[in-house]
C-alpha cells in the first residue's frame, strides 16, 4: 500500500486522531485536558494517544516525578501536519458555516485574516482540481508503475463514458 | 460544535470517506470500480457513498436507463476538497516513504515535480506552526468567543508549565 494519502490516514485518519492533533496544536498537553476538551472516552483517548506516540507525531514528557505525570508534545513530524489541519479549516469555513465563520485564521502579529490555500512551492500557482497529475516516483513498486503508466490528473472532469 | 476541522471531519473523517474521495479524484465513478480499487465491503462502500452524496460532495448520475445504473461525480464542494488531499499527500511523501516516494505530484503539462505547500493567499507566506492564530469570527457562539478570548497560536511551543 504505497499511496501517500492512505499511509497518512493510517496514522491520523480515524477522526479522533485528527481532533487530538488539533487540540495539541491549540496547546493542550495533558490527558485530562484532552478528555475535557474532546468529550472522549478515556480508553479511546488513551489508545489514540498511544498510536500517535508510536507513529512519532506526539512524544511523552514527564512533568512530575512523584507521582509520575506525563504530558504530550507535538514532535517535528506532528507539527508538520499543520497544513492538513489548515486545509480542513479552510474547506470547513468555505462550506460548513451557514451561520457565519466561527473561527478565523489570523496573522498572530497583525490580526489580518489569513486564507490558507495550497500552492506549488516553486511557482506559487494554486493547486486545485485539474492542476496536478500523479506519476510513479523512484520508490514505486511495479503495481504503482503499471497503474500510473498514463498519468492521472486529479479532479479532471473526464468526458462521460456512456457504456454500462 | 463550531470548529471547522471537527465539522469537516464529520463529513469526511472516517478514513474510508477520504479514500473514496481520493479515488473519485483519480477518475473512479462506478460502484464496482470503487469496490475493486479500495477492497472495501459493499455495504460499507454503499453507506459511505450515500453519506458523501447527502453531504453534497458527490452527486449521482444515471448513465444507463435500462437497467438503471448510476455513477458518482464530484460536485464543486467535493472538488474543492482537493487541497486537503494534497496536504495529506505532501505530508505522507515527506514522512512515510522510507523506500522513496512512490507517487509524485507533477504539473500535467510540463511534468515538473510539484511541492504542495499551504500559504496565505494574499501574502504568499507559508503557514506552518506558530504562524496562524485562531480568533472568534462573526458567526461564533458565546462558548467560542469565551474560549478564544486570548487568541490561540496554532503549534506554538509554549513555555513548559511544571505545575502538576
Amino acid at each position: 500500500m504505497q499511496c501517500p494519502i492512505a499511509r497518512s490516514l493510517e496514522e491520523t485518519g480515524d477522526g479522533w486522531s485528527m481532533l487530538i492533533l488539533r487540540s495539541a496544536f491549540m496547546g493542550v498537553r495533558r490527558f485530562q485536558d484532552f478528555q475535557a476538551r474532546l468529550e472522549i472516552a478515556p480508553n479511546t483517548l488513551s489508545r489514540r494517544l498511544e498510536t500517535l506516540v508510536e507513529h512519532g507525531l506526539l512524544t511523552r514528557r514527564a512533568y512530575s516525578e512523584k507521582p509520575v505525570r506525563e504530558e504530550y508534545e507535538l514532535t517535528e513530524k506532528g507539527l508538520d501536519f499543520m497544513p492538513v489541519l489548515l486545509a480542513l479549516t479552510a474547506w470547513g469555513n468555505r462550506w460548513l458555516t451557514p451561520e457565519g465563520v466561527a473561527i478565523e485564521c489570523v496573522d498572530p502579529e497583525t490580526g489580518r485574516v489569513l486564507e490558507p490555500v495550497v500552492v506549488d512551492r516553486q511557482s506559487g500557482a494554486e493547486l486545485g482540481a485539474g492542476k496536478v497529475a500523479l506519476r510513479a516516483g523512484p520508490g514505486a513498486k511495479p503495481a504503482i508503475v503499471r497503474g500510473l503508466q498514463n498519468w492521472v490528473v486529479m479532479g479532471q472532469r473526464y468526458p462521460t463514458d456512456d457504456t454500462p
